[in-house]
């Protein structure tokens, strides 16, 4: 099995780390290829970056995508998801949705523990989208800034742990996600300072893609993942304009 | 007052009715310039396309807002509308979410007539990203399928003024939007062929528009629509870089 | 176009206050009339001192409408709103309704800052009545006893400015609401304290009448804003029976 | 136990059904003493009308309720139910509250059937206000007129027993409800055609003002049925001022 | 009139102090007749133990309920309750949801205060379950261990009335629920130290029964508690079994 | 890695049927281990007989579940699933939850489609357990009786493939799941002829069971899943009271 992990944001470190989980956490046989968007944002935090970055991932993956299996987009936010669903025809998984929905397999609310407050508006838009807001138990930034993305999960881990353990114990969180793919690797550091399961961003979504290509669902020919009639366009990327037309 | 409406989609005859049905309910005193998008779709129908028109709407109003008062992203499910807010110091407003909000000034519960059930994956979105999908009494579709979205308003005036008042009748609508912006201008046609107010998908975004120039409101410094601190990007169109930046 | 601008509250000075605003935002051409209820309390605190006020508004719009393009019930809750739409064939518009309709087009969710801790239960009301409580990020009121419904603009503008940028700072608002009607004004001096944009609880209103009758929704035959067959009545003010029983 | 049973309708012949019904369900020892209201409509079918139905029960309540040890809004739509609680201090009950939290205990979603269409937009305010409306499966109406008020109860029973049978069947109700008092006393002559309980709108709210008084909750001092500090008014009727005056 | 109330824990001394409580509140004419489970543990406390519990009641109720007008299931979080509905022909009322729906005539909101904060989840899901959320104000606990759950009411009575007061303070609480069972009899005692009314939680579960068993609902033959056809079952208790069978 | 995966059903037809599709699309190295229940019914159709398999689904693992590295259970409304997480320290999946979680990322709304209509009731506690009934377009019964449990699946291919094609025709679902155990392997057979994807009632629950075992969540020792102190308890299977005690 061959998985694409795409990071829809520019910071190279960030995907050698995603990468680097993502194959611990997968099964023998499953290949993962990491690729960076060559355009965007170093870190996606806000609504209006999300965008940007979901539209780099649309067309990154109708060029890419051909000969895997599955595609993961590896922000938190989960930029271009469902479009991406609807343009590809293999199963496509998120950070974000992949994690909150492990989440409610193992406890009835969750927290989110993320590296800067300025991801707040842009994640309670993805409960929203989710329809899990009223399964979430709190959000809860590390609000003192951090040197360097490629370093916040070191800078961060005392921190990170001390909101972790906080959810569960005055939030009434039941488990605890770790946001965004920054943060990759460091559940496991902080496990045993926290009284509820704490999740990688990462390891959840890989291990739904895995778990969609052996369920092998059809693509679908209608509905929101669906795609009408074959559709013009202009001025857009050739991978994306044939996805849009149809064409093979 | 100048105003700057930007029709995501490449339908230049569009944007020619959407300016006309601007101009007739726009005040004394203001200006509408009308702007179509250089590349994209003819008209936007699924979350892929919206998502692809959000993309080139923040990126042609970061480059063309300058000088103008307010603008209004001219498609129903307001593509880019919250980025577009994030990014640009004037107001923003959209299709959708103003007659929405207008459609709650003219009765508790509202439906939607749109000229492709293709739509309807999309239109569910937008309700709920509006938090509005409880006062929607229901969302009604023309099946049959029209020659030219240049003249779908023509093709379609009976079915729509049907679907209409079936949905006053049957659906409990208290008031109907027509959706989206190429049937503009079929309201008035059919108002009296329905029991309960009829609203056209520009004027409601054009009147917000100017409403929101005259309360004046200060640009968020925090919160969804404020800027976080400048962030550096790669491979954008400049004057999107310059936002991110917050370069003057 | 003539505007009714009615005060469901006792208080002549607020009704000054309201006229003030309302003229300064008014598009030129729009004149304000304005009125006070000549029975009920100096200010409307609770349910069931709005249910008092609304009678009262239903029975003074009933009477004295005729010849206004549109009518604004200027009280923070809005009492008898919807009544007025079903009985009178003119649009009318409420404080609380428009303020936070303009809210959503100005940021995701918003908070409520008003002048005592007796309005909560009917802010609450208020939220679920326009099935908007998930877009309220917080209500905070002044919890200091004011010595005089004339003057407590003045009396609180520190402590008002105060909850505002904390409502921004700590509660997650995009933007601010001053309710009701005796703080209008006070938006405009406190602008420069609040991170967020602040809105006057009048000025929205005022804006949503001229255009809802630009806009010129024909008035709904059927639906909740229609009237049913003719009905007799007993007891009530003339004017109002008469629009009860349909008479011209 | 002495219970107030006010009919906010002017139609006498409804209260003395509703007292009829009252009676026959009422403990021994329980002393009912109906009341008609002396100005509004005769049987309230919109929001304006509730509203001012409402304004005439909370009149009534401030002048008649001393003596009693409860007291009970005898319309479906519980017009002035929340103020009564605010300005009385003896327990209140409302016909549709206290069908619909009754229908709770008997199922897990109940069905309204009504005597008119008119009713609908009303009954949806009432489903919202209880914040019952996931627990309602559907309202049904009878459509064909009815030719009197009084009767309406023996014209409508076979259109009644169809629509509640309906109502399980096919829309999955548990238990029906039957809206309005006009028809109280048909539910047990119709109970035999319908699969799941039928509830008559007057007996529930007669034995939750029962309930009430045997529990004696003290009257809230603070809180959405409490009431502030003495308010002073103008105009309004001396027993509803005196309430506001906190004037014993 | 013979009550059948049901201890689904172990614990004799609480359903004594439940007994009292019942026949304080009871009409006269009403038997209360108690009865403690025979197996299970001292006093339920988390979802697997409600579990437990629920199995325990309607195992209890199928053999013994027979001759009875009514069952109260006598634990807070009314295990078994819809159970014990679908396979009786009496009504049955649970003391979490007599309380919450009482609590609902009495206020807009209301809290739960409890005993232990082990309880959290369990009325979590009992709140969901009865799709009331929407109308708690919030849950606090006692966090201070008691020494014996048959004391605990006197253990914890001032901490209990703190609790009470700062939900109607600080939450917004306009009544307050104690829970569970064990904290029987102490309502009345701290009323006067709380400035909302506070409810026991064994009463409004008697009142309830009573008030079903006078409006004498058919048993259900469809929906939620009907029974379908008779079912084989294997090893169950053999009232269990018949009750499947519908066996009289 | 093995898994158990309990019937909680008695039918041992079905859990041949339900351990053929776990070993179909398990991993290479799982190893299935399939359980009947001993004691309950054939097959789950109610709330009262999911009770009843829930307490013997925790008293089953409890007593098998050492060894394993984690538990199925394979009803579709997941009989026990919350309480056997709280008991157990290995993850614990469900049928319904799984397929529900699985259809989040294949599509936004899905529907179900079942092989008795006697199920609506069960199916609507479960989707409101999970917070899932917004995502949820419809409910889909065949309403021939079925003749045998153990063929239902052969009896009704059609039936089944022509609802699940109108939920995605008429409905608007995104995906349909397969409901419950006794129709797994139907939906590889109709894949063809529904237009969007099919998912089989027992496949997703497998894949979950293998990735929560690879992610390696900690057992929570606080929130809805941890086990308070050890409690004793009475009369309950050896196993489940040493669980509730806490003894290895």
């Amino acid at each position: 099995m061959r998985l694409l992990v795409l990071n829809p944001n520019t910071s190279a470190s960030v995907t050698d780390r995603v990468a680097g989980t993502a194959r611990g956490v997968a099964a023998p046989g499953t290949e993962i290829v990491a690729m960076t968007a060559t355009r965007g944002v170093p870190y996606i935090a806000t609504p209006a970056e999300a965008l940007i970055g979901a539209a780099v991932a649309i067309e990154t993956l109708a060029e890419h995508a051909t000969g895997f299996d599955a595609a993961v987009i590896a922000a938190f936010a989960d930029p271009g998801l469902g479009a991406a669903r609807e343009l590809l025809s293999i199963p496509v998984t998120g950070l974000a949705e992949s994690a909150m929905l492990t989440a409610c397999m193992l406890g009835r609310r969750f927290s989110i523990v993320a590296f800067t407050p300025a991801l707040g508006p842009l994640f309670r838009e993805c409960l929203d989208y989710n329809g899990l807001a009223a399964r979430c138990a709190s959000v809860r930034f590390v609000t003192r800034p951090f040197a360097n993305i490629a370093s916040v999960h070191d800078e961060q881990e005392d921190a990170v742990a001390t909101l972790a353990a906080e959810a569960a114990q005055e939030d009434g969180a039941d488990v605890v996600l770790l946001a965004g793919s920054p943060l990759t690797g460091l559940a496991a550091r902080i496990a045993d300072r926290v009284p509820v399961p704490v999740l990688d961003p990462v390891s959840p979504a890989i291990k739904h893609a895995e778990a969609l290509v052996a369920l092998a669902p059809r693509k679908a020919r209608l509905g929101t993942h669906g795609r009408p009639e074959p559709k013009p366009s202009t001025g857009l990327p050739p991978a994306l304009a044939d996805r849009l037309a149809r064409r093979p």
